[in-house]
């Protein structure tokens, strides 16, 4: 049986930027219906539930500047704590071991932190020039988006140790390799979040704070609020517009409206049918929008006890399949959680296979960066994003050369009575659960000036 | 009402791959069942019939060494002619206007003629290192694959004209703009189409010759023969397998057999709705592997009247939106047909205006190079493939930087009982039509192994 019904605005996908725009409109009086794919709202933020504790196995953080995903944990009275703060990072590398650090970026010689440092405000300051509104209007776009990453790193850092250290950090921030990711994306993505410096900062950056019961709690508590106007487990297969009315279909329902709000990311919003089909420079940005490619596994101890060895929880290794890690504990410290990071071209390889196996490459490495106490957690926790079906992939999607000038324009003009959002069509924290929770709001603008 | 039917072996598409494929099986006395989107097979080889003429609109060309499609235009009775030879070719420059010229490369200056070969030359050079069968093995690819042509272009060659020359080359090749091109997907391609060299070729090259009647026709006798097992108007929507079996539905239709062939491109392959759904690495290719953007156009007039002019109706210009020309009469000279491209970036812009517009902005192009008499044409014919649902662009796909290296292991592997085929797939004469022929030949044997 087909389920049937009408509304003014349709919403497929209730992350963040679904969930922002179905508030804002129904707060205006706009009768909305949300379209979930997942048996659950938060999108790329899932927070999973154990006997005790949660884990936080999607989007967690929220840093300065975030100020939208801040208000809205505000309003729903979740609050926020700082990621742990405390104790000495460590730094691996295949030719010196480990090696304890403090501050933003490992200095074990103060040659390469200096080069680091000195390409890192570099590539920021280039990133200035990008119009966050239009990254292919750049002066000199067509140059800067027909180079990779890698090709400015290769021609502007030059010693291999500083290379590493960037190559570290651009898969850190982008779950994508140097050699996957367009120069002038990376510079737009960056200077949307304030700057690759920001973007790699703990304290004071873009892994400053968490929500106490975790990030999806905001979500799940906004959209209590919608009531049954929210659609879980209800996948659009094919969205079908004339000039009166647009209809989202799914297997078993059917759904008819003034506009539609798809906010699922460009790779995935590609695969619904539509009729008539998307205009070719619409269909050319998804089909050139990969997802970036991230794995975020957990092991659960009884207590922190690194911290009990001075040490911070943190990470940074040249050797992967985990080349970042963090205490990732609850504010009250128990149970202790390690959580580390299997990203880029490791995070496509891993994520294809067995759980058993992913979870022993990880537990090496863990016991590789804090010894043997880490091999025998209570527990292991992972969110593998390359495989979710509704996602495939993290943090967001990673635009390679050529994408932005060939086919950006695409990615938030309407299409008749469709409208984009979603994180990557933000201005501003591109990426991010800020940038989803933004791009909500500035679909909810472009929707009530053609309502009227 | 909902079509059921039992087969061995469902191929989706009915192009020369999947028509090649379901050939060989049909000798072979095994049951296949050819699921088509269109209403016509073909898939980018389409011939257009006109009171008294015929117009390739698709793919129309063969050459030397494309030994596949040739023998099967031979068993199809089907015969070939050359591309018009006589007269001289016009070179069109912004700063120089109109030149005639003889030979492949416009030589309007000997020295930029000399640097073009020469890159031509290095870069052919360049793709001897890779190994058709995984370009990803290529000594040094995460460097070739994590640089555009772009790039390559700006640190190769030393004049700006003969940078112009390479970028026009490339577009016309690969219909798509150096920026969007990866390098090491360039060397692959041009290798595996023996040479770019080649590839810019007509006589001796990859334009060398024609279908009479159209190349389209071979596709249909071909598909005659194969009786009811073809069904038109038929698009995939789904494919569902288990242990035991694999489903491929649509609309109304569902069909069962014990493998299935997709013979889409990756992007329009990516966007069937899977089940369980396609491992995170072949997501990932499928998401990255974007179609080349060209239109094909036509004028008709009664007669080919710049033959009489010394002209062979080819033409090289640094200004779009029409760049390359080529006289397309048929074999008995009547009606005259001037055929030209918009590729690349102008293919994308002009697939998305009105038909009107786009023969004016053509026509304009015409008399630039031919002068008022072209104006005029009986009749204005095109192919819109960035425009057309069932192929999104063309001549292939053209992946982008950092494709290969990432994921290009999941271009020809099968994920369950699905086999992949389709130009794309294969190693030889990847991109065009004996490469489609080629590829449905080597799922056959796939097929048949795993058949016993």
């Amino acid at each position: 049986m087909t389920r049937q019904e009408t509304t003014q605005v349709i919403i497929v996908g209730a992350g963040f930027a679904g969930i922002t725009a179905a508030r804002e409109l129904s707060k205006r009086g706009v009768d909305v219906v949300v379209l979930e794919a997942r048996d659950r709202v938060g999108g790329r933020v899932w927070t999973q539930k154990r006997d005790g504790y949660w884990v936080d196995v999607g989007g967690q953080w929220t840093g300065p500047g975030q100020d939208h995903i801040r208000a809205l944990g505000d309003e729903m009275g979740v609050k926020s704590f700082p990621t742990w703060p405390d104790g000495e990072h460590l730094q691996y590398t295949e030719g010196a071991g480990l090696r304890r650090y403090a501050g933003v970026v490992p200095s074990d010689d103060v040659e390469t932190l200096g080069k680091v440092m000195q390409a890192i405000m570099a590539f920021d300051q280039l990133s200035q020039d990008v119009p966050l509104h239009a990254p292919w209007e750049t002066p000199n776009a067509q140059s800067l988006d027909g180079m990779t990453v890698q090709t400015w790193i290769d021609e502007n850092v030059d010693s291999e140790r500083a290379r590493e250290g960037m190559r570290t950090a651009f898969e850190a921030v982008y779950a994508a390799e140097p050699h996957d990711i367009s120069l002038l994306h990376a510079l737009f993505y960056a200077k949307s979040g304030k700057g690759l410096f920001y973007l790699v900062s703990t304290e004071e950056g873009a892994q400053a704070d968490r929500f106490d019961g975790g990030m999806q709690t905001v979500a799940e508590l906004a959209a209590e609020r919608l009531g049954d106007a929210v659609w879980l487990a209800s996948p659009v297969r094919s969205i079908e517009q004339d000039n009166g009315s647009i209809t989202a279909s799914g297997d078993e329902f059917a759904v008819t409206g003034k506009i539609c709000v798809v906010t699922a990311p460009p790779a995935l919003a590609g695969r619904i049918d539509y009729d008539p089909p998307m205009p070719p420079l619409r269909d050319q940005l998804t089909s050139r929008a990969p997802m970036g490619s991230v794995i975020k596994v957990h092991a659960i101890y009884d207590t922190p006890w690194w911290r009990d060895e001075g040490l911070s929880g943190r990470v940074v290794s040249d050797v992967g399949p985990i080349k970042v890690m963090f205490d990732n504990s609850p504010p009250e410290g128990t149970p202790g959680m390690l959580m580390g990071f299997i990203e880029g071209g490791d995070g496509r390889r891993y994520a294809n296979i067995d759980e058993a196996e992913r979870r022993k490459a990880a537990l090496d490495c863990f016991v590789r960066y804090f010894g043997d106490r880490a091999a025998k957690p209570m527990d292991y926790i992972e969110g593998n994003w390359p495989a979710e079906q509704w996602s495939r992939g993290c943090y967001g999607a990673v635009f390679p050369a050529g994408t932005w000038v060939s086919c950006g324009q695409a990615l938030r003009e309407p299409v008749g009575r469709i409208h984009w959002a979603g994180t990557e069509t933000s201005e501003v924290f591109a990426g991010y659960i800020d940038g989803a929770v933004r791009s909500g709001e500035r679909v909810v603008n472009e929707v009530l000036e053609v309502l009227g």
